[in-house]
């Protein structure tokens, strides 16, 4: 895997288009021995014709046997070595709903969760309340005032928030709240080393939870928060700089474009579904190179167990290639973040198909029918790492020089 | 390839139980332009049907090109990047015989040799005089004293012995002594760096070399010594710190007994062939819940050049492998340490054919029909570093938590 300073050396711009459309956990299992995964069982005449024209191929998102979350997922589909450039849950559920984080934030993943008369969590996730829910319970909470530094609350989805402390001498090296077990007490906040920032930090915190507590004590389910996965602006390479490339992101969960902002990517907020997102690929395509489209659903059936619904749910993705080749790009790389085989119902480690289709550049695979995983392994592109994706696409579009004279 | 703090991480402790069946030198070349290797020649019903239901691969123990030593293609079975971590042969026999080596030993291998009445060497290995006679000759100088340390000498196999130095201030920065080549003189052990302790452990070597001529030379066929592999315990990280898994050596020769202890493996002893492995096997099954089973006559018959012979052993091999699966593992992984085709007599760098045997959680090969390396060049796992194959075992056993969020 190449450091980003040199494939960025490497890597020109020029006018050719670029179109990342990414399956949420696209990869599968068969439900039985010998039999179809959700991709292969799969009706997709329009990716089995790219999967004839073009190249394909297995990507490990992090490493052989390593079963990726979303963030290192996509972090090695925008060609960053997610073992490197490590985000925290923190930043990320911040970015994903359009707060700008700074170098002087310390930001938080919030639950809000229910707790007994004692004070023991009843539910970690409170009924998994709705947004519209969250969004009330944080009207509660969003004007809490910390000395010294300004607080930002934010409903992100569900039962989740996130929470921000902006100011100077802050430290992210705090443990979590979440005591993990029902029947527990939500823990203290403690600094995870003996810096004056780390403590200084934790003491707000505390400070933060019990004026929540007090605020929102009465109501139902939700009636208490814990806080996660506190962390900082990792300070990633950006993605224009290494790649050369126009970037936007087409996506519909927080998350994804959490993750997309993080490495300097434009956002399109407002995307409820795939009709949306191609609409603003054809909005967004004169002014731009790169495009990121992101179907989440794939990996929601895969967790939720329901290998019908993820075969149609790939299906729906099959359908939109058409109008996406209609708007002329040079690369068109299909692929997915890490598996989610229904059987499975989680992420896992099993190296994920990529079809990678460029007309003029691509290799011939060896006697391909369709985009699946077993027809992968006769692709042209064998398994690799997924950190060398963004240079192969770059390089399919035209975009990389000769390195050495 | 991931280091082991960072699998560590993500590896948990479960119920599930894994076999690693280690047919030493498994890999193999055909006779002939386009006919089978001993594997393929092999009749292997049982591990032919594993490998239609299961995965299959193609391991790298060392890297490309590389032939491996036991010691470095053990080590990369077990999820240690041999490169990374270095295993002296004198400690490695030292420990196979069951002599637990201490921070403050220095070991080498000893070797009985034959000097003519010049004290040129006529034979280094003594007409490999049997286990029984070395052990006589041991007898006659494991009393040898030396100043302010203690001495430790056992006959291992054949015409090799382990000697051990014990005591402060000791360095294995030492030289051989055997010369390589038949007419030559012993070597003086040399010390490989200025340090004193080095100084000192030379001198200490030489003067129990002499003590030890004094007293063979009148023996025939072997009346000297010859020591190699100057080493001290590696300090490996621990087998179960990393992969979380209470593990059981059963092997019938030395040398793995001895790799697998160095990584905290408990070992079983007295065992001399595969029926005493499938005994204590069942034997350990409850306690434990990580089997190595190693065959070491696949490598012998290959190493002798005898194809049909090992393609013998390759068959006895498969024939027990119903009841491995009787038992109920969660994953069954087939392999080898290296390749030693019997048409090169030799280890060789030819990667190493793996079957992983998961059910429900394999990806399909394409188009399978046996184990055997042609076939493994279709397998789902690809062609990968050995050092990786412990991550996918724990990772198909269900003990691989997912990275980040």
């Amino acid at each position: 895997m190449a450091d980003l300073e040199f494939i960025g050396a490497l890597t020109q711009r020029t006018g050719s288009k670029i179109v990342l459309l990414v399956l949420d956990g696209l990869g599968g299992l068969p439900r039985g021995v010998g039999g179809p995964t959700e991709l292969e069982a799969a009706s997709t005449p329009n990716m089995d014709k790219l999967a004839r024209e073009g190249s394909l191929g297995l990507m490990r998102l992090v490493g052989q046997g390593i079963s990726p979350g979303s963030g290192p997922g996509h972090l090695g589909l925008f060609g960053y070595d997610p073992r490197r450039y490590v985000i925290g849950r923190g930043v990320l559920e911040s970015v994903g709903i359009g707060v700008e984080i700074t170098e002087r934030d310390v930001a938080a993943r919030g639950n809000f969760c229910t707790v007994d008369e004692q004070g023991r969590i009843t539910d970690r996730r409170a009924g998994r309340i709705p947004t519209e829910e969250c969004a009330r319970l944080v009207a509660m909470i969003e004007d809490i005032s910390l000395p010294g530094i300004e607080v930002i609350v934010k409903p992100v989805r569900d039962y989740r928030f996130a929470l921000i402390l902006r100011g100077d001498g802050l430290s992210p090296r705090l443990n979590e709240t979440d005591p993990q077990q029902v029947g527990a007490i939500p823990l203290t906040v403690e600094a995870q080393d003996g810096s004056q920032e780390a403590l200084n930090t934790a003491e707000l915190a505390n400070q933060w939870i019990g004026k929540a507590r007090e605020r929102i004590k009465g109501q139902k389910p939700a009636n208490m928060v814990l806080l996660r996965g506190w962390s900082r602006e990792p300070g990633l390479p950006r993605f224009e700089d290494v790649f050369k490339l126009k970037a936007v992101a087409l996506a519909v969960y927080p998350m994804y474009k959490g993750l997309a902002s993080l490495v300097g990517m434009k956002l399109i907020h407002g995307l409820t579904n795939l009709e949306d997102q191609l609409l603003a690929l054809r909005d967004n395509w004169n002014e731009h190179d790169f495009f990121f489209v992101h179907h989440k659903y794939t990996d929601s059936r895969g967790e939720d167990g329901d290998f019908d619904a993820k075969v149609k749910e790939i299906e729906k993705v099959d359908r939109i290639v058409p109008r996406i080749l209609d708007l002329g790009p040079k690369v068109l790389a299909i692929t997915g973040d890490h598996s989610t085989p229904s059987v499975m119902k989680s992420h896992t480690w099993h190296p994920t198909p990529v079809l990678l289709w460029a007309p003029g550049t691509t290799r011939r695979n060896w006697d391909v029918s369709e985009f699946g995983e077993t027809e992968c392994l006769k692709g042209a592109l064998g398994q690799f790492d997924a950190a060398d994706l963004m240079i192969l696409v770059t390089a399919h579009a035209g975009k990389q020089i000769k390195f050495g004279a």
